[in-house]
């Protein structure tokens, strides 16, 4: 990189999707991938609110501080923003997102590393959660996709299984 | 969250994109935004490739041996995966990527955290690139939007910036 230091101290912060239903995503976030709600932010003026989710570090705290809480936000990586915008939930009219993988294709998808994939899988099944593929299904074995309350796509992989894979 | 331990380990690794010319794209991640290419994956046989672009700490190496790499790279947070489908670098007849914010609406932006919004993007000035809306543009004073080669979003924000909007 010719121009190092211009980009030092950048942080890949979110990725962003729009959801139909809060209380369905921030569930599916928290109690399904483990995620905590970081902070939510409501916008009255333009009729939306942001939830922010993210993994927390062993014993880390989140600061209470709703300023405090925002810059230490803001400089962490690795977080999924949920977008919604107000009345999608209850709205019959409303015919749902894109999830980028049927056309027009663009986004695919986020990928969640865990442990042990078949037992994060097990557990999926139980909880009814809905597979795009499971861990023995299709040429890449070990590696699943599920989806999330919008349909979008939940890559779930291991380091060891992908390494099995691409090496 | 009632399951503590079923996730415990569960890391946000990865957002993928899917990119029309993995040349422009991944020049992009690295020059203009500041990522690194962590490593590089052909699938001969499925006609694809995949590019991971990511932030390393200070110091930081990666691991030289095509395996030790895979592991250490899937058990990172914060990871861009760019797609490239063979082929359509060079294929006039392809229409381009869907970013997600023209309906059909879903996915929104990838998001990065910057020391100082003006100072970033006084340099996109400089290097061309695309802005979608420029830090003093709209409501939302002192974070901004720039295109990716295929027209995804990226916002670039700065977290007292953010704590001044949200708090």
């Amino acid at each position: 990189m010719a121009d190092d230091s211009a980009t030092t101290g950048f942080v890949m912060n979110q990725t962003m999707l729009r959801v139909r239903d809060p209380d369905k995503s921030v569930a599916f976030y928290r109690d399904v991938l483990g995620m905590t709600e970081l902070a939510r932010y409501d916008f009255e003026e333009m009729q939306f609110s942001l939830y922010f989710m993210g993994y927390l570090a062993d014993g880390e705290q989140v600061p209470e501080e709703v300023g405090e809480r925002a810059e230490w936000l803001f400089a962490r990586p690795a977080l999924v923003e949920l977008t919604h915008n107000w009345g999608t939930e209850s709205d019959a009219e409303f015919d749902g997102y894109h999830d980028g993988n049927a056309p027009p294709q663009g986004f695919g998808h986020i990928g969640i590393s865990v442990p042990d994939v078949h037992a994060a899988c097990e557990r999926f099944e139980r909880l009814g959660i809905e597979f795009v593929k499971r861990p023995d299904d299709g040429k890449m074995k070990g590696l699943a996709f599920i989806k999330d309350p919008d349909g979008y796509w939940v890559e779930i992989l291991n380091p060891k299984g992908l390494r099995a894979i691409v090496a």
